[in-house]
């Protein structure tokens, strides 16, 4: 398919952004960048690059990287890692220290926070140096190796990182997290202050529109059924309390993150990456739900 | 595609169901069904019928009549029906009362027992027999009108529907109830007493694998978005605390009853419905999940 | 002690009632009761009577009679009750139903309405006819006679009363009520629909004061130990939500209904009653509260 | 009143302990204690000075201390504290992180663990070196001035207090955590940490039986309403989850460590401490409490 005269399209008539949808400002490293950068980078299964707006810069991946955490993770622990976190999700608009109360420990699944501290916690027990793991796993799967963390809003988000805090000493009060906890937090907080752009973004996530293959250079990360698992966790789990809208509107597996950044996927299709910061009430990029929505409806195609 | 090769290799080929799989004895109705009976039922885009087992058996159809329901009411309301509703998962091991009392009567998806009731509530509010409407709904979905209640499982289940009559009276508190609270349940369980066999339910539900029409007179019941959304709330919220599991393991929309049902669907390929009653400690039948697995594994192919 | 100059101070020295303390409005019968009634009733354990303003007037005890059908439970059926209900403070600003659920189906106390509903229950096992039974024994208690239910207001409560409904089928379904749910909330209005004026009620409570004994007749009608448990359960949990607040600034323990009035007792000094129907936001009467912390204030004895 | 002969009527007749009462071993600091030291001592108003048993020696006072933490924060800061800390009952067998949530980082009470960090979150911001100023102020209370921190105890505390390190984080979230997480941990373990003897913890007790007098020297810590105020939320709150039991059976205000002390006042009568190691399954002495209530039922007087 000419995805070109599509993205061109979207960012023609991309709506206005309402007034209430605001950059994430609870640090203050996120709250100064532009709320007009907009961009979107799609890859296609045979490689094909489609780009329109501030595709080429980067920004704070945010929860996007857990997704990538938890492929490592999945790779390297395989079946294993469900026994301390799960797959079903959470539901919940209420934050998650409720539900980790009431399952002892266990988080609903690895893209909400706890879910998220959980997988940290495993990669730490896995490298020496598991920032430089991580980042080492992120570069493998794309040519393109520009890729680091900001380590300023790593430092913004521990000092004000209390609430990750209290989920990380309660999942170890209950004897889900082996390291210290605050190892644990440095390490989620650097993982989520990794920068990189929607072009970067697609071609990194072209892995799960591929059942698992690196496109660049041919190897296969791990079984498709893996990926499969992820695809379905993303679907299901991706968007916060806006997962079902998600699913609804576009009709694809995908994560957002508060820096205004959203992936999406479409099996043995495509891969796609939209960067607007400005954030709905639910915490996802209004353009970047908009611009997705208005993709899968042009291309006439989504998993549903 | 093939399918009846694999549909007998699935047959042939599917595990014992585990001893502590027992079929639902909540009332004595269900608790007679004999516990080997087996079938499976697939029905293509193209109208091919394959089948195995027992699949032109009735049996209960129960919480699978909630996607039914859902349809009939978006098909007359459209989509106001998310204003008292919601499409997100639930995400709760522990009943929706705890949910329905922090989100002020709104039940979160329509596929739990609280928005079934909701369902049910608005089907009242156009019916003047409600029970008589729904039936003539569903028939006009299939060439097969030879549908039914069972009317002593009907009655049984509102001798023990206590619970359902807690999360009714609730929501009538918050006013998301319009009708009478003995008339929206004894519509609830008629609805749930529809008997179906596999075969049926099958050519039913391949609407939603056609985007909304209806094969054997390939008249438009509703548009592509609205059958597209209810396919996205099956795949999140369809199997109770197991979407994710299905999702995973199963990798389609989908919807399980209690009576031992699953159907499920490809959409754009096929609707499939199969039929064992034991049920795994989850509430979902065992073998139907296992059957399903193996039909995506077999055939290669699956939405994610 | 002499009291009246006591009550002349505190009916002289009340304050003005705030205008966002409002009378009741759930039902139309309530709605319409003045809102300037004021009227307090003391009778002390010699059988002194005391009185100012609108104490003769009868007005619905509402939950106040909680306390009296536990206390005809507790003669009846005795220790047995502990099994069905609890005496552990609810401490809930939210509805019980959350806590029933993990508690399975067993009210926290006596003096909430889940718990009050299970009383109901018990009592209705005992009698042919509850309504009667319970104000045989209420009159039982004191000389005055003169007592009846206001059916209007019953009436009105049920047609209402979806919550309780809500909440008596949940605890059938947990097996917790015995009997029909709509015999128990008939039964349940009813008893609250109970109308006593402040001398009525202060006369009846004098029981309390008295370790179990009726002051009129000098008959014993439990052991000083039951009473003793009432005591404390109404020290704990006799005020919704405010019940550390009214410990605090009353220090006695007492019991309050949504119709304005309070019961307070002193062990072995005396019984009192307070009316006046405007409530504050956790439900309580405004002034009722005052005027009985005007009265240990000025007494200068509390069980504190 | 004689209590000698009552005291060691209770040493004699006392009950055997279960088999299942154990004495607390999350740290091993407090398993080693031996489980069959037993003591009382009782203080009246008088000065008299009553005693069985081990009531010379030292044990940790554990959650007690918290008593004595809110009497100071209560005489530094006044009625203000309430704005941090609530008085009602927490009524939750469930950690109170749920209930945190729920209302906006505000503890129910002083007594829970999440109300007692608050506290010394209070007295942190009041004193240069808050151990020395509590230590200071607990010796104040009684001319005995033997009285110390045990470190090994704090220090193990502190190694596996996750959980309450998750309370503290999560108050910090809410804005109601002033200094710093650790240094509140620190603190909030040395007072837990505190040890005292039976004839220690009475003297000191006899404060809140004397409407805030300090017997030892006639001074007035307080005005009586504070005090009132704090033995009503002993009360209600003293017992953890079994706080409306311990109204009950006993009838008196007071607190319970899990280093198997109890504490209760009689207002104007006595203050009592009595000490056994091993808990009952809801963390209280199972023979402080037969002990207690031996005492109210053999001087026939309770506050009820």
């Amino acid at each position: 398919m000419e995805y070109q005269p599509i993205l061109d399209c979207i960012y023609a008539e991309r709506p206005e952004v309402p007034i209430e949808c605001k950059v994430a400002d609870y640090i203050p490293e996120l709250a100064k960048v532009p709320g007009h950068k907009y961009g979107i980078h799609l890859t296609d299964v045979e490689g094909g690059q489609y780009a329109v707006g501030d595709s080429e810069e980067k920004f704070s991946a945010q929860s996007i990287t857990k997704v990538l955490a938890l492929t490592l993770a999945l790779s390297l622990e395989g079946e294993e890692i469900w026994k301390r976190v799960g797959v079903e999700p959470s539901g919940d608009p209420f934050n998650s220290l409720v539900q980790l109360e009431y399952e002892d420990g266990i988080p609903r699944n690895p893209l909400i926070n706890a879910g998220a501290l959980v997988i940290c916690d495993i990669l730490i027990s896995h490298f020496d140096d598991p920032k430089k793991g991580f980042l080492d796993f992120v570069c493998s799967l794309t040519k393109d190796k520009d890729l680091g963390y900001n380590y300023a809003v790593a430092q913004s988000e521990k000092k004000w990182g209390f609430r990750n805090a209290a989920l990380t000493n309660l999942m170890k009060a209950y004897g889900n997290i082996h390291n210290d906890v605050e190892e644990v937090l440095d390490f989620y907080f650097h993982q989520c202050a990794l920068e990189m752009s929607c072009r970067q973004l697609a071609n990194v996530f072209l892995l799960y529109a591929l059942h698992g293959q690196i496109y660049h250079n041919g190897k296969t990360l791990m079984p498709a059924s893996y990926i499969k698992r992820i695809n379905a966790i993303m679907q299901s789990c991706g968007f916060y309390d806006e997962a079902g809208e998600f699913s609804f509107t576009v009709g694809l597996p995908g994560k957002s993150g508060v820096g205004g950044g959203i992936v999406a996927i479409y099996p043995q299709q495509y891969s796609v990456a939209c960067w607007s910061p400005p954030l709905n009430y639910k915490g996802n990029s209004f353009l970047g739900m908009k611009s997705l929505e208005m993709l899968t409806t042009l291309t006439g195609r989504s998993i549903f």
